[in-house]
Parts: C-alpha cells; structure tokens; sequence
C-alpha cells in the first residue's frame, strides 16, 4: 500500500528506474523537484529533451555529437591517417583524457558476445571498413576493453584489416600505474610479461 | 576542458545538481537517459513536470497532495479532532506507516528556526491556530521532531494552544526499538527516564 499521492508516486517510480538509485534515493530526488521552481524544473526536462533531440551519431565515427561530423572528425588538426577503435562513446571521452592521440576515432557501439547474441553484423564492423576503404588509412588502434569479448572484437578486425597491408595495432595490457604486482591476477601479469619493453 | 558534446554537457550538469549525485553518476545517469527511447523520456521528464502541475498543498492540512482536501482530511473514517503537528510532508508518510495513527495532520513546513531566520510567522502555524479555533479540535499531538528547533516549535504552539483548554501532547523522545543503552547520548537517554511508564 502506497502513502502518497499517485502524482508523488509516479515521479518516485521514474526515479527508482534510473540505474544506481534505490527507493530512498528516488524518493530524495522526487521531493526535491517538487521543491524545485516552475523555471528550474523545466530547464532540467528541457536539458533532457534537448539532448534527445540535438544528439546524434556521427555519420563517420559513431560517436555522439551535436553536430554531423562530429568536432573531432571535422578538427582539421587531426590526423584522419588513424584511427582508434573504440566499443563506446565514453570510451572516446577516456582516450581524450589523455591528451596523448591525435588521431581519430572509430566506435564500434559493442563488442561481439556470442553469448549475448551480438554478432559482427550487429555492431559498427563493416562501416569500419567501407572507411578504411575509402580513407588513406595507415594504421588502426584497437582499443576495445581488454575482456574476453573485446579481445574477440579485436581479433576479428585485426583478421580483416591486416590483409589489406594496414598497421594494426592492440593497445597494451598490463599492470596499471600505481597498480601493485601482489595484487595483479596472473593472465594481467602475463600480458605485462608478453608486453614488455626495452628501456 | 570538456570532452563531451555541449548538449551531454548540459545534461550531466542538470544531473549533476541534483541532491547525493555526483560527476560520475552523473554520466552514468546522462547516459543512461541517451540510450531510453524517445517514448520512455517523455515518460520521465511528463512524470516530474505532472508532479508539478498536478500536486497542491491541502487548504486544511498542508499536505502534498493530487486532490484538495487531501485523500487523509477528506477520509470520513479519520478522526478530525485530533490533529498531529509535523515539520514536513515526508513525516506525514512516517506516521501513516505505523498504522496506528486515526487523526489527521498538520504540516507546518519548517520549524522555528531563529539562526536560519525562520520565525512563527515563517511556517503554518497560524493556520493552525485558525484551524483549531474553527473546529472541535481535542487533541493536539506534536510530532515535531526532537532537535533544537523542533522543540522550540512545540513549546511555542504547546503554549498558544493549551490557554484554549485543548489537550495538548509531545510524542516520546527515548531509546529507539533495537537501539543500544551503551551507545545512546546523555539527553535521549534522560528524555527516556523522563518518559518511563509503568508496566
């Protein structure tokens, strides 16, 4: 039996819904839109309702944007040469962070998971390569998450990509920085091994 | 800087400013609402702004509520002559959930508060006092909560309302149920001495 009034109970159910909110939380958050103005309320739905309207994927990359293509597509200052293979639009985000690649992105929305029914056809794998057809492409970094289904992703591309005479590369797996060796599993420990550089 | 889209950016910030969410649950939650179909965000964002429009304070009690009077005070089956005093809407619902309660609310919305500027006039207490001169009010149960400015507010209406000869209570204040006499302060453990009844 609820105590509110359906209103009340509807706006704490739309809350429960979002991922990581529990039922306090959402009744938190509900009470305090309810303690928000007319004005404030509207630019937080609006905010939602613009981004529905506005975002879209980048008809190159897939990331999402604004604009079509996206301002990394479009930067002139990147080198178009490269390419960076992603799973997600957040991982883009993670890679820019660094500062460090100056190249351009490819996200694949997925990885291939059998075992989740997503085949090669279900995510961007084949617009991957009708670019790389139509691009001077020189080398493709695959950065897909190092778990067994990223990995499979990997292997798949590198399999197509590589016949074409195009560097493939695989970013490097190994123990994080600040990471401590006792506490690194032993497949990480392995690719660190395999990974190992000359200094 | 930012990596993200003006409109994401927008998105995460209108988040972000929500109470108990921080930057990454933000993104998470931005996100998540990116990938809802156009039909299930207009589902979220109608929820909040009916809430919105639709939910009023009760004209008798203060209540939030769909409907004026409210489903408590409009209920033939509750007791209209005794009235609980509660700070907020919220405490409203703590009571309903004992079951044990017949009478019908007031929600004064705030407690005196002469550190934050909140003064008698500040909070429905003169409603109170109107509501009580117009009804056959015989029992007055304070239910405001047991801190500073919750006592203060009791002992200020307890003292407008008793000269009218109406019975005028304070709800316990002792150890919880479960609670733990070694770990229970000073006061609440005197306020149970205080409170103790025959057995």
């Amino acid at each position: 039996m609820s105590y509110y009034s359906p209103s009340i109970e509807k706006l704490i159910e739309s809350f429960e819904k979002l991922p990581s909110i529990g039922h306090k939380t959402a009744q938190r958050l509900a009470f305090y839109m309810l303690d928000l103005s007319q004005e404030e309320t509207e630019e937080f739905t609006n905010s939602i309702l613009n981004a529905k309207k506005n975002l879209h994927f980048c008809s190159k990359c897939f990331n999402i944007s604004d604009t079509d293509p996206c301002n990394i597509c479009s930067n002139p200052k990147r080198d178009n040469s490269i390419i960076c293979v992603v799973e997600d639009v957040r991982d883009v985000i993670a890679m820019e962070r660094t500062h460090e690649y100056n190249g351009v992105y490819h996200v694949l929305h997925g990885s291939i998971s059998p075992m989740n029914g997503i085949g090669p056809d279900d995510i961007k794998i084949k617009e991957l390569l009708t670019r790389i057809m139509n691009e001077e492409t020189k080398e493709i970094i695959l950065a897909t998450n190092p778990r067994v289904e990223g990995e499979a992703t990997s292997m798949y591309i590198s399999k197509l990509v590589k016949p074409l005479g195009i560097k493939t590369t695989r970013i490097a797996r190994g123990i994080p920085v600040g990471g401590d060796l006792e506490y690194t599993d032993e497949i990480t420990l392995t690719k660190a091994l395999e990974g190992r550089s000359e200094i």
